[in-house]
């Protein structure tokens, strides 16, 4: 596997996420049938699935097994999926398109919308306490613990709570990047470390080493964001574009401009790869996928 | 503890359980704050704590610590909350009257609201996947699961989607009863074998008893909620009362009558009563606390 080009590995993985969401999602044959349906609209057949790949690459330097990365990965997009359900809503960013489909509550109702999101983070941390063959049970009680601390008030939800405080006002770049470091980063930061809890036992220096790729990661993914946001029409993008601007919300690029945000993107980048020395051929994966994510915004 | 006579013992654990919730949910002094605020607000000073209640006295048959029992039922706390929440919300329910006060999307926002019940699940998760001193890892992720089951497609959230589905239907008992062993049910019993997982192991003839238990208990609960809704007035109740009826929901004062609907919820607490036989002194608690629920109904 490691000696396959990238973007067939992507493909691969891409595959394997999709049908472990296809066998862990509840089947629309059993009731209640609305309910799964929606759950399985909203998770099937769309998305990057940027979180799952983070979770296989950092696999890779664990040796950690493609089935309990599967599942992992898929917890992980099950909670991504559940934010933007609700993030759509109309009491929040009211959008109709998502993945180059329907909004969740625009294809059911707000009632199903409101409760596929809610069992959809309820069954991430179904999935992820579920046995994974060959990972401890502390081990897999710390990755239950890392992806709420990442959800959760301090993370995601209270990102997402700061951002709808910001509306409207002129954040500053320390501001607008504690927003983003809980709101998109917490989640992408908690897939590295995920995928690499389910391995060999990594060493302290080499947390601290992961943990600097992630967070780095995780602010370079949300710059990118708002690049893309801005140049690309809502076709490419698959869901509404332009639509901070158009809420006045912050933004990098409104923040320092568009070549200076894809600049620093690049900068992002280079200091996640730098926090990878050490690792060696292990850590080829998440350095092609680094460098595939900031290339979006090229 | 076991001398002290139940009414004192409820009052006692209802007063440890807020302090728990009061120590575990985020600062409303720290950013986000309004989403903290919110969290607090609905999760503090009220509700009766059936939930926690549970996990105390079954943690009695066990002899579980009462900090680990107190965190076990806050979590358990935080989940129901979260489900009020959303279920009170203009999509859902729509109701504006919660445990005497405004709800939280009235209160607040409806974005708030929508956060807060987001964030109260994911820190019920958060807080249950938290060291627990003396409960081994494995014990610990199985509580996680066990929760994660309750709660989700299978459990809370399939049964509100059942509920949801079921307006202006006629269901008959056995329908009925599989929604409430869903929406209701699958919660009190998760906080009854939540709160043994936390001591000695349970032979598996004493889980299958103790599970016996949980279920009638999880039936009884919410024939004594139809019961109350039936016949309380709003103020007594603290919430809006008939609005069952209002929304033509089927219930079990509908379904069998008033008089019927009491007597079935004592038979199902003496079949509880009979499950317990075996555990001698350790079960009076989970007794009392069973007697106690049902007889709010007489």
């Amino acid at each position: 596997m490691a000696n396959k080009p990238f973007m067939a590995w992507m493909t691969e993985i891409q595959q394997q996420v999709e049908g472990a969401l296809e066998r862990l999602l509840p089947s629309d044959q059993h009731t209640p049938q609305k309910l799964h349906e929606a759950m399985r609209y909203v998770c099937l057949g769309g998305g990057k699935r940027v979180r799952p790949l983070l979770v296989f690459a950092a696999g890779e330097l664990v040796g950690a097994s493609a089935d309990n990365l599967a599942r992992i990965g898929a917890a992980l997009e099950m909670v991504h999926v559940y934010s933007l359900v609700h993030d759509d809503m109309p009491c929040m960013d009211d959008d109709v398109l998502r993945r180059g489909k329907p909004t969740c509550h625009v294809a059911y109702d707000e009632a199903t919308a409101l409760l596929a999101g809610d069992a959809l983070q309820t069954h991430a941390f179904d999935t992820l306490s579920a046995p994974l063959p060959g990972v401890g049970p502390a081990a897999q009680l710390a990755m239950v613990h890392t992806l709420a601390r990442a959800a959760g008030h301090a993370g995601m939800a209270g990102g997402q709570a700061i951002d709808l405080a910001s509306v409207g006002k002129a954040l500053n770049q320390p501001e607008l990047e504690y927003m983003h470091l809980l709101k998109t980063g917490a989640l992408i930061r908690s897939s590295v470390l995920l995928g690499a809890m389910a391995g060999r036992p990594l060493s302290e220096e080499e947390t601290a080493r992961l943990d600097v790729f992630a967070k780095r990661m995780g602010l370079a993914f949300q710059v990118v964001d708002d690049v893309l946001d801005c140049e690309a029409d809502t076709a490419t993008l698959g869901k509404t574009a332009g639509k901070d601007a158009a809420h006045d919300k912050p933004t990098y690029v409104s923040l320092m401009g568009l070549s200076e945000a894809k600049q620093f993107a690049r900068d992002l980048r280079d200091e996640a790869f730098a926090a990878l020395e050490g690792f060696g051929d292990s850590a080829q994966r998440l350095k092609e996928l680094a460098d595939y994510i900031v290339a979006r915004s090229f």
